[in-house]
């Protein structure tokens, strides 16, 4: 068995999972929690940078991050699976996935404004700025809505995971503004099961 | 030509135009500033997280992160050059990227937390969990330094921008601490040249 280092509500260990399903390769990982707040020595052995998810491999190789294990994922289910070999459609997804995971690099950092420091430590223009970013980010996504293809690609996996981030720590507000993308997550919710199985309680 | 967004002290910039080198493809790329503090509308119509680097291809289309621009490269390149085809290579090389990518995340928290907050406003534990991350980082590398190969991969390009980027920004504290670190930069300085060629002013 692998072993995935995780939290439940970590939305990269979310793209993971979703990738792990979708590759059949589910029932060969088995998930610990690790706290990424007060990291204990034997997750900081695994990955020195305390993060999530990382994945312990049989040998006892560690991958991380996200990116990293989900291409190792692809690679021992033959290849070509959720990241595409075809340049086009390979650099169309690895794309979409940066601007997704850009989406939530954003999002984690107003999480962490809250987590971290206590209300007169909280920059308010720093805030707005990780808001702007997700906001352009999602205007652009919903002028021209990404394909959704048989086999969800890395890039569909990873905005669906930001989406679903974005209704679990900030509220769901951006479904008011962007009605075709709430359109798009019903749609992968609906084709991928994977995504209802990981959502956070 | 392409076109490259930039900013000349951007160790994630550095990546691509090291790997743009090695590659000989330096003479299709032409670099254009960019603000990322206050992005204007031309750049976030290019990347709507206002980040460098951002690659735009001939026809218009727009790559990043960093890691997505070298992948298209090395493409370009015909494959497999700094980013190794081999598995076992690959995955090493890619995991080495995102331990030294986590390594300039950390330090670009450090960095964004002077930029961006009044003295008050800055928090040292925040600041400490970053130095933590860092510190635990290049312990492990200088417990074993990465080999170098003929082609230096975009793990090795990757660390050699970390560290590259704590000398720049933390007064290259790091030096007294990692000594194998220390001849190891040096070794990809003198086997690189594109390493002297893109270091900041």
């Amino acid at each position: 068995m692998m072993i995935l280092r995780h939290s439940p509500a970590s939305p990269f260990v979310r793209k993971v999972k979703i990738a792990a399903e979708v590759l059949g390769l589910a029932d060969r990982i088995e998930v610990q929690d690790a706290d990424t707040v007060a990291p204990e020595a034997a997750f900081l052995a695994q990955n020195a940078l305390g993060k999530i998810p990382t994945l312990v491999l049989e040998d006892g190789t560690t991958l991380f991050d996200s990116r990293v294990i989900v291409e190792y994922l692809d690679h021992l289910a033959g290849g070509g699976r959720v990241l595409p070999k075809e340049p086009t459609a390979r650099f169309a997804a690895l794309r979409l996935q940066a601007l997704s995971d850009g989406i939530l690099d954003a999002a984690l950092l107003i999480v962490y404004e809250g987590r971290y420091r206590e209300p007169p430590m909280r920059l308010q223009s720093w805030l707005d700025r990780q808001h702007d970013k997700i906001g352009r980010a999602l205007a652009v996504l919903e002028a021209s809505p990404p394909d959704q293809t048989d086999v969800p690609d890395i890039g569909q996996i990873t905005l669906a995971c930001a989406l679903g981030y974005l209704d679990l720590r900030l509220a769901g507000a951006w479904r008011k503004d962007y009605p075709r993308l709430v359109a798009w997550l019903d749609r992968f919710a609906a084709r991928v099961p994977a995504f209802a199985r990981t959502k956070p309680a």
